[in-house]
């Protein structure tokens, strides 16, 4: 059960200038237009599981992970659902759906407790056409996140489950120059069976497979043995792990 | 093989501000704004199969694909293909990439003779820092873009192979109204299977298997029968069909 009324603005503040300096997005930003962006916002605690926004709905505001976890999720219309993405703090969310004022075309659920940062919708749209600094930061990071959309089309219709699998292990791999490496998954695996597109049955049966190139699980550790042989198996793509 | 020779400038123009005004992304754009970059635009005709941008590669210029068919793939290190997307006239390609001035993560191929209008990339990223309606043209036009990849990556991961095939006919259905249609494949079943996500084996089944609920095929020639019917199997979401 999703339990919207978790979101609660415990204390609605204004994040202040350095709190929105540090999102990636505005990283570039001068102090004026930070201080712009700031009255526009506002920072709110979340528990797990609640939904922050809802496909099919139209934007208010412009969401921001401060700490905590947010799954992106598409549903059916026989209520069936996908896993998009799992964000990781810094992340905005969704962007695409804010600039359009279209409805959204995925959910947002807390899957930890969270900070949030919310920035109204029209007030930064406003913003955009009025700052061509705020513009072109939205410019770059709506460009970002389609290019993570196509590495995600492109591994779902190239790669098979478990290839997709030794993929994802590899890229949280620190040191590109290790053979070994100790791993710790940063979701559980429903939330990576989703993400990979594939059921969690799958998954298990990619883990088995994958045991054969040197890959040995305890829960969320993974130890790669051998990343040169997971490599040859999984073809990881250059271009997959930049910007 | 791909006749790269095959992109010639027969007599390289500047495509002119009614061009310009044509291609949905600048509809909108004053006429000043318009002449601004037809001064850093080219009209191209390309044969079939001329490589146009190539994956790995930093953009020179952004494409717009005025006449014919342009496809995009994904190619993986072993070599085997993915196509992305099949581009109708109107469409720009890759714009992402020449925002944020990264390698294209996809190569675009023409799959009938076209007529291409390239914009200068260096040039245009810098129109959108000085003109915030180019750069809001550009903001509008990649958030399409994400969206499109976004409700791709919902069908993979949600959908069968043949409701995906039953998605994409009900598209084509221009009455909203009518139970029944004739439509045209806007492609060859190649691309089709390629743009479903399947194998072209898989996609004749898929065609089998939508005979059961009033799908008839001969040839590019689709004749659905039972459009409520297919609609039920297939469970189009309608938030797919918007921008």
């Amino acid at each position: 059960m999703l339990k919207t009324d978790a979101v609660e603005a415990v204390e609605p503040t204004r994040p202040g200038v350095e709190t929105l300096r540090a999102v990636p997005m505005f990283e570039r930003l001068e102090a004026a237009l930070l201080a712009q962006l700031d009255a526009i916002s506002e920072v709110i605690a979340a528990e797990p599981q609640a939904e922050l926004c809802r496909q099919g709905e139209t934007p208010a505001v412009l969401h921001f992970l401060l700490e905590g976890q947010v799954a992106l999720s598409g549903t059916a219309p026989d209520g069936s659902q996908a896993l998009m993405e799992v964000l990781r703090p810094g992340a905005s969310f969704v962007l695409a759906a804010v600039l359009t004022d279209r409805p959204y075309l995925m959910t947002a659920t807390t899957t930890a407790r969270a900070r949030i940062l919310t920035v109204r919708a029209p007030a930064l749209r406003a913003l955009a056409r009025t700052e061509p600094a705020i513009g072109l930061a939205l410019l770059g990071a709506v460009a970002r996140d389609f290019r993570a959309m196509v590495r995600q089309v492109r591994d779902l219709k190239l790669r098979t489950a478990t290839q997709r699998l030794g993929c994802y292990l590899l890229a949280l791999v620190a040191d590109p120059e290790a053979n070994s490496a100790r791993i710790r998954l940063p979701f559980d695996k429903a939330l990576l069976a989703g993400r990979l597109g594939c059921r969690q049955d799958s998954l298990s049966r990619a883990f088995a497979t994958l045991r054969e190139v040197g890959v040995e699980t305890h829960g969320a550790t993974v130890i790669l043995h051998d990343v040169v042989r997971l490599r040859q198996y999984a073809m990881p793509d250059e271009l997959n792990d930049s910007a």
